[in-house]
Order: C-alpha cells, then sequence, then structure tokens
C-alpha cells in the first residue's frame, strides 16, 4: 500500500445527494465534513452550503431569521432594478442597511456503516440560531471526550468569524454553549483526554496585516474557558504553505505522540493537506512535521469544482484493519463534496518525521 | 463644577520626565497610563514609546533581545546604503528577513502623593521577554482584586497583538502569567469582582473585513481561562465613532452599574470618550451609554503632539471629596504625554443615561 491510498468511490458526498434546507434554497456544496463513530456507524456532520435559486428579473438571498430556538430559514427577495438594494460583488447585496450573504452554511449529519456509503438527514442538524452564527456555522470538528460528543464549528455574522462550542450524546439533540473563541478565529481542534490536567486545542487566529496566519495553542480547565495561548507552528517558505495553515481534525493519541494532519494555503491559493506530530506530555512541543504534503490536488474532483484545487479535511477516524492502525480521513475536495482518503497511523508518523 | 474639570498641571508627565531604558534610545511618548492607589500614592504604569537616536548616515532602529529574563534593549545599527537593508515606510525596517520597528515601548511607573506631581522610575517595569512581545509592551490596566494587583497589557510581536495578564503584590516583582486573549486583541478591562460566580472583562477583538472594531465580553472562572464571549457595544455611525471602539480603565462598581470609560475613533481619525453603564448583577446588558462625548481633544496637549487629536484612558481611580464621589480619570494626549481630568462618579453616570 503507497502512503494514502484515495476510496475509489470518492466523490462520497456530493451537492446532488442533499436536500436543500428551504423551499426556493439550492445546495452549493457538501463538503468538509467532521467525522466520528457513534453506535457502529460513521457519523459524518458536513458543512452545506446554500444559495437561492435564480429566478429571471430577481435577486433572491437567503438569510436566516434568527430567533432562539424558533430561527428559521428565509429568502429576501428583490427585484434586479429594487433602488434600495446594493449589489457587493458576487458575495452578496446590502438592503436597507443590512448585509446579506448570497451563500450560506449550515452542518447536516450524515451516516454510514461501511464509512463509504452515506445517508444523509434530510434536515440541518445545527444551523443559525444567533447572532453570531447570522451568516452561517460552517467546518465542525467533533471530539469525543468521556462518551460525551463535542463539536466545535465556525460562527460566521457581521462581526466576524469566531469559534462556537455545542455539545451532543445521541446525535439528535444538541446543546449551544456559546462562544469559546471571539473573532477572528477558526480552525479549532480538540485533543480528546486532558494533558497535564488542562484539555488542549489548537486554533487560528487571524492576524492579518502583521504576520501570515498561523497555528495556535491553548489550554482549558474545563473546555469552555481558554487561556495560556501559544503560537505552535507559522507556515514556512514552501510553495505549499507560504500564504497560511490551520489546524485539521482533532489529534489523534499515539504512543510516539499526538498526530494531525493540518492544512495549508499556498501558492495559487492551492490548498494541501500535512503530518505533525506533538509531544504527547507537551503538545505545544512540536516534535516534527512533514517536509512535502501528505495530500495535494490531483484527482478532477480536488483540482476542479465550486473552488478548485483546495483539500482541507476536519475529520478523521482511525479502525483496525488487518493488525493495523488505519485513518480513514474524511476530506472536502474543491469546497464541493466529501472525499476519503486512507493511511496507516504508522506511515502517517513516518511521513511527519520525515 | 462643570461635568469634566481638567487638570490645570496638564500634561502631567512628558517624554522630557522619562530617562530612556537604553544608551543611543530617545523616549517619544509617555502616555495610555493604567491607575491604581497602592500604598497611600496613586501609581501610574506609563506606556512608553522609544525610538533610536538619529545618526548622521546610519539607520538606528531599537529591539529587544528576548531571552527570558535576561532579555534586554539593543539597537540594530545599519548604514544608511546597506544593500541588505529594506525600509518599510516610517515604521520600521527588514534587515535579513526580521522585521524591526522604529519605535518600540514598554511599561513604566510612576508613582505621586498628590495624584498630580508624579515620580518616574527610571527603569521599566513590564519589557518585553517573551516572543508575544517582542515588538513592544503597550496600554496596560491595573485591576486590583483581593489584595493582589492584575495588570494586562498588550503584547507586540510578528504573530500580530494580543493580550497579557501579569499580577504584582507590591509593584516591584511582577508575574508574568502569559497570553488570556490570542490576536488580534487588545483593549481588555477586567472586572475587580465576580458576578454570578464568575469574572467578567472587556476585550476588543479586530474583526478587520468584517464590521467595525466593536466592544466584546467574556467571562473566567479565575482571570486566566477566559469564554462565553460576547459582542457587547458596536461603533453607533455617528461623528465621533463611526471608526471604531474599545475598553477603557478596569469598571467601577457603583449602586446603579458598573461604570466605564471607553475610547472613540471617529472621523478624521479623531478619538473622545464615553460613558457606559453596565448592569450590576448581568454585565452583559448594557444600560445606558452617552449621546454625547465625555471628552473630546480640545486643549492643544490633545489636539496636536505626536498624534494629535487623540485621548485614550485606561486608568481611572475613585476618591472620596467633600461627600463626593470622585474619579480620577488619567488619559494619553495625542500618543504623547499623561494628562488627568476629573469627574463626580454621579455626574458621570448622569452623563450615560443622556
Amino acid at each position: 500500500m503507497s502512503l494514502i491510498t484515495r476510496c475509489k468511490e470518492n466523490p462520497l458526498i456530493r451537492p446532488a445527494d442533499i436536500l436543500p434546507s428551504a423551499e426556493g434554497y439550492q445546495v452549493l456544496g457538501s463538503f468538509n465534513p467532521a467525522a466520528t463513530e457513534f453506535e457502529g456507524e460513521i457519523i459524518l456532520l458536513l458543512r452545506v452550503a446554500e444559495n437561492c435559486i435564480r429566478e429571471e428579473g430577481y435577486v433572491s438571498v437567503p438569510y436566516y431569521h434568527i430567533d432562539g430556538p424558533e430561527s428559521h430559514p428565509a429568502i429576501l427577495r428583490l427585484r434586479e432594478n429594487d433602488p434600495e438594494m446594493e449589489l457587493k460583488d458576487t458575495r452578496g447585496v446590502l438592503y436597507r442597511g443590512v448585509d446579506y450573504l448570497s451563500t450560506m452554511s449550515h452542518l447536516r449529519l450524515a451516516r454510514s456503516r461501511d464509512g463509504i456509503h452515506f445517508k444523509v438527514d434530510d434536515k440541518p442538524f445545527i444551523y443559525p440560531t444567533r447572532e453570531s452564527e447570522a451568516f452561517g456555522v460552517e467546518d465542525a470538528r467533533i471530539t469525543k471526550i468521556k462518551d460525551r460528543y463535542w463539536i466545535n464549528y465556525t460562527g460566521v455574522s457581521k462581526d466576524g468569524f469566531c469559534t462556537m462550542l455545542a455539545v451532543t450524546d445521541d446525535f439528535v439533540h444538541v446543546e449551544k454553549k456559546g462562544i469559546i473563541f471571539p473573532p477572528m478565529n477558526k480552525d479549532v481542534a480538540l485533543f480528546n483526554e486532558p494533558c497535564g490536567g488542562y484539555y488542549y486545542c489548537l486554533h487560528r487566529p487571524n492576524n492579518q496585516g502583521f504576520g501570515k496566519s498561523s497555528i495556535w495553542i491553548g489550554r482549558s480547565p474545563d473546555l469552555l474557558y481558554w487561556g495560556d495561548h501559544k503560537c505552535l507552528l507559522r507556515p514556512d517558505d514552501s510553495v505549499w504553505e507560504r500564504e497560511k495553515i490551520g489546524g485539521g481534525a482533532p489529534p489523534y493519541k499515539t504512543e510516539e505522540g499526538w498526530l494531525t494532519i493540518y492544512h495549508s494555503k499556498g501558492e495559487n491559493q492551492r490548498y494541501t493537506l500535512n503530518t505533525l506530530l506533538l509531544d504527547l506530555e507537551h503538545p505545544d512541543k512540536i516534535i516534527a512535521k512533514g517536509s512535502t504534503p501528505l495530500l495535494e490536488p490531483e484527482e478532477i474532483y480536488e483540482t476542479d469544482g465550486f473552488f478548485g484545487n483546495v483539500v482541507f479535511t476536519n475529520g478523521m477516524v482511525v479502525r483496525e484493519e488487518e493488525g493495523e492502525q488505519v485513518a480513514w480521513i474524511y476530506y472536502g475536495a474543491s469546497d464541493d463534496t466529501a472525499c476519503l482518503f486512507k493511511a496507516n497511523i504508522s506511515d502517517l508518523i513516518a511521513h511527519a518525521r520525515g
């Protein structure tokens, strides 16, 4: 087996497999899945991006009517020549002093026995119900800690993007816990057990105007309150990561260290994935990182799509196969579809150690 | 007495009153003081900005050699025509792949019996000793909580600006506690006692590219780990605050609510100060805010200086005078000097309720 093996069935989930969340909406992307195992199934929590079906003579944009548990999707439908509407490039409109985006995301569950063929829920699992989520919820991670499934995701609003925390025990009910990282911060990946009495997470502050966006690490006594932050890894000067980097799925504990797969944005807005190995007892210390990408966009579904040449992972499960620990690494391709590749844990560690 | 009374002795502290922190340095500004009372004195913790004395034919920039407790100020001195040097506008140089700023700040103590005539320490109290402080430490706040003096300040580095925490018991020794808010976040103001079992603070994330920088509120069980963040107050559309706003000194507990003075940046990069009153038990609820500024740059030391038309406060003490609670509001004028105005607490509350 080579270092990585893409699933022959890729893409596993496409926009056409998803029911829109409201009448008049259409699905543009079903990508960047969080992943975990639950009751014998692999569960993905997909980012589903939607816009409004085009109608001649009108501009229609999706929005959420935010009202706590009563929040619901809606459509702002305006005549193309409405003098009160101001088009803001292709990403949205300004109407009566309020911004609307042309595309909004929510989070949707998909379940599978074999990890390859998924049944996607008809309705959203996590959707905007708060001011800080008014422009959508994106890019979840699921971390199982002591039989509870902690979900963090990006909340987008007029105040920027921030990281929200939620928790579920059954993937039916979900309890939102609020903002754990204020703007501008995303790509949070929780460690699934404490080190030295503290939970840790990777996170990714936006330091626009100073350096390049880098991977930071923070810690917490309880998952809710975070501090003692440090910059862990900055992008190197390679063609693969000279623009920015960010954390991926929750780190996986191995005998040799915490293993995680992070994403890099390099030349020509091309994204790749790479390995990172952190010290078991002091996860703010780097043991090794891969010197070349683990996965680059090569297949047609990775190079072409809504946003081509993007591979991004935020979901990984590890299964025993023929005596080997095998990572099933779910990833988003081209901000469009959900895909899978596999690699042996031992090979991933060897890749990091380069 | 009018609503506010500027101290006749303003500016109280000028750059010329400060000894440079290293040979070859010169002091450009002594401003934005934190303030508290300690052993019968008013203590200010000033931001002192320095650059290098100009020398014909050379470009010299200050920097800190960062090495924990052994950290010390140094000078990078280059011939003007050094081909390895790249001038980056007036703010710094790039040399051998490393950025240097032309100006650096540290924090310096000043002490006074009468709150007006200050003796400034000869040496810095808090200076860069960590990677996250390599471009300087700025704009402290001091909050007395249970007989300890908690100091938060901005650490500037190539990774952006973030909020550092430290603590002192005697204003001789100081213990750094690390980063409590990762980039880009500043203007943190701690509440001096818990509400409902949690400490609160105001903070100011930078949400560049989305909305305008606003005042947020977060809470903590222990001052070290922070969460449950909410956007508290966004800039209004007035000429005074349409650019951005940020918190000032630690909020002061009154019978009618937590009173704080915040700063606004409005038209023409002009800064003003305003009042804000928060609910006593639920400080994430606003009771009132002033409808017009409390203090505008009017005096010559406020309109002219290193950066004219800037007034900024991060230090306030409250003293009993003739049966009235009087706020002594220390402030930076024109990013240049430290000044003082006074106002009755009852008048400040009335201003907020406006």
